[in-house]
């Protein structure tokens, strides 16, 4: 197939800054964070995430309100009722929210209540829905295939920026191994890959690819080593009670801690650590 | 997870066969045969396809009219066209029709042109989609993610089962691997293991296991040894021509060499290759 | 790196058979069967296997004298106590002898012993032993690696021929891959190729790829479907309590079984299977 | 099998450092950097590659002299020859060296010229040479299998331990993936883990994991902000030119770009990047 890839760096090199609201953008100065539960609980769980986030300037909430699950019979999600929660998070604490959307069908909803539309690594390859999102203008976080190679996550990147949607971001999170003493393996040299090649922001998801809480805070500060533009990383007031992905949520210490050591880090790479400001109208503070 | 799947085999061990038409059945002593090309090109492509698989005593014609393709730039099928040619097909050779279905929303559509319903490898776990067709009261084929492990596509076969529809057909169509001599490794070993815990029928495809025509045939011999209820093959009239998976494709005479070369095989494992009398109501023969 | 290898096809294709013994060869008509424990344990134990194989017309014994082991402390195998008494069988039931190698250091030792020197799968990278076993004259089976693509096997088997020693056989014995429901994956494919492209006799392992009883006669198979010129298979009088690999070992009952069920196949395949004079010079029978 | 592995941490956690030389040591404050050639070519290669690690504080040079190749027909290595080269520059420029030992059989002339022995990716699981790595008492570099299971690695770690030589150092060098964009994909969450639950110090080869330079400085910072010991890299006087492994070894100017950025990072991760009295006894300076 020809490689005339949309999202390949054109005569201007580097990566072009997605903007998330009016005071956060991904792929600038600042490193983009985003954290928060797998799934979205309850408003209490919801209300003490992002008040940790906001004590650390972390820019974006992240919380699942559909949740694709292995498992039939493993809780689905709170639906719209999540998304209602998220927003009541972004009001309250001057958050903005990434979720995920796993069909078409959902888009509409949507569009009220997400700043930017997580797509999930078992969608990367849902064409129908890649589409539908090259039809919106709204940022999209593109996460990669578990098994998908680098051309792969490309190449469904285009089907979204081909739409004329270019307000993409991609996420490494970890794809499979033969080793199952991590959940996945942090593909850092596809990262590198990914930002000598295209004009995209590139975020990298440590929980995703670690699946144990122990080794979240050395895999985030080496994708920042690595040139990584932002974090994704999940947290929970109390982890081992989540209801998914338990064994790989920071709690709220273990969160504070690593944002502090990753801020010598930042400073060496020429980044900087999160948005002091983060959205234009935050109510309160 | 708890593992109480409703597909695992209850009381009463062995497949139960899924019935397809009045006359074809999948997982019974006749091997259940699909042939057709990657995608629907044509009427004269599509008739010169159906007049062979009737000669062979095929039950099945497959053919794509919604494509899922790495690239968008790539053919992505001919739409409901493409599938008004394969139920004029039906019509005329007795053949009955499996085709992919991508998202929730064509499945209206595909309920009047297919007799199956083929879920691609890349949908495995799309669960909207997986959640709708157990919703649906007709045959389902489900392909297996070219990174699934065997518990997680039992998992996804699950989301079918749990909906209410029973009538699962199973697929093995290669794993991803780090040899690229051929485009996936076919496991048969998931086939057998497959095949001795749950009660779904299984069938193999050799086709997009090798990626390569050299060695389809010693593939397809190599799942009728292992226990497979069926076979997925690809053929084209032209198959250096074909618009996708060119190297894949059979020949006709290839494709009718495999075919005597596969009937004692299917003779020492017990089993009948193809079926005499195809669908009940044949309009010409 | 230039693709002349001498294991590659030249003007006359098809398998050149290799000579195992005067009445013993693997490529040609007769499949070659390989049986016995993964390591030997006793004399009783060897004497218990023998009998089972020569009833099944197998041709030859096999059990590990040195066995790598993953773990230092795990029972590291017989040695020179162990060879031995496989030669005790050789003379007693008519067995050719395959056991493994796993240093240059050992081939005088081994010389003296082995009919068939098996080079193991995590050996297959150890150049210093390929190239020794170049300089000697006798039958050299060499184990893919379980992480090596089939042009790394193929080099790999090039430096055995490269050193003049052309009495090569070439064993698949399945790959790594992310499932864990078995320990490898059987790679057929691979085998179809390898047949394809070398004029070296191909045989599978279905034990080791399988790692689990259950499915180790559906890959024998399998294996006799696409065409392997023989099949290394372990049993054990008490498979449970076999000292390493317990798990894939068949017991006699499951064995015989199998090889009833595989005439029929191999048959169907033009095969035969076994050999009914085994060795030219049987002292008891 | 018991877990009960000597390297394992015990009361004290934390690493041991293992002592190089008298100035050197790996595992300490200092990251422990080796640079050089993928083979040993030339005195001319040498020299122009020691003066530019004199120049970069950097402690050690490596080298192949015996080189497993994939191929029987590549350049095998310059044999005793090279070893007297590097031996040459550790006399002249202060350097200590790591080479490949490929048997046990090289084994006593490599004590006399290698101040670090290191096993290569394919002899992680020639269990002949760990054991007799084990009796000697001069500093062991260990290389993970490009297929090998952290699990698998610290039992062939620990065959080394159990001879009692405790001077091990394990090196992560990018395990084998379905993607081919980079030659291998480094795994950072193993080295992690590594540091968490060994004593082992642990450096990283990025070099090979990359298989291409214009990603190997992105993970050489990734691996330090991992909480690596150590680097591994490879670099060439005129890299497109080298014998072998051309597309990933270094320039000088891109290495001494590498160091100059890896200095501050290294300075946020409480590290310190190279040595500045690198040997006891250094006869030019």
């Amino acid at each position: 197939m020809s490689k005339k890839l949309v999202l390949q760096l054109p005569d201007q090199p580097g990566t072009h800054p997605v903007k998330i609201s009016d005071t956060v953008a991904c792929g600038g100065k600042d490193l983009w964070i985003i954290a928060g539960p797998c799934a979205v609980e309850s408003e209490e769980q919801l209300t003490a995430v992002a008040q940790t986030l906001q004590k650390n300037q972390v820019q974006s909430i992240r919380g699942g309100a559909f949740k694709p699950r292995t498992s039939p019979y493993s809780f689905q999600g709170m639906g719209e009722e999540g998304l209602k929660l998220l927003n009541k998070m972004k009001d309250q604490y001057g958050l903005t929210v990434v979720t995920e959307v796993m069909s078409e069908t959902q888009i509409p909803l949507m569009m009220e209540y997400a700043d930017v539309m997580q797509v999930g690594s078992r969608n990367m390859h849902n064409f129908n829905l890649l589409k539908a999102l090259g039809e919106i203008r709204k940022p999209v976080l593109l996460k990669r295939g578990l098994a998908a190679t680098i051309d792969e996550f490309l190449w469904a990147a285009e089907y979204v920026l081909a739409g004329g949607n270019d307000q993409l971001i991609l996420c490494e999170r970890g794809i499979r191994s033969f080793d199952t003493i991590t959940r996945n393996v942090l593909d850092l040299g596809g990262v590198s890959v990914l930002k000598h090649t295209t004009h995209c922001p590139v975020v990298v998801d440590p929980s995703h690819a670690a699946g144990r809480r122990d080794i979240v805070a050395d895999l985030a500060k080496a994708a920042v080593g690595v040139g990584a533009d932002g974090l994704m990383i999940e947290i929970h007031p109390s982890p081992d009670d989540s209801v998914s992905d338990a064994d790989q949520a920071l709690s709220f210490d273990s969160f504070t801690k690593l944002m502090d050591s990753l801020r010598p880090l930042a400073e060496a790479m020429g980044r900087h650590l999160g948005t002091e400001q983060r959205t234009s109208a935050v109510k309160t503070a």
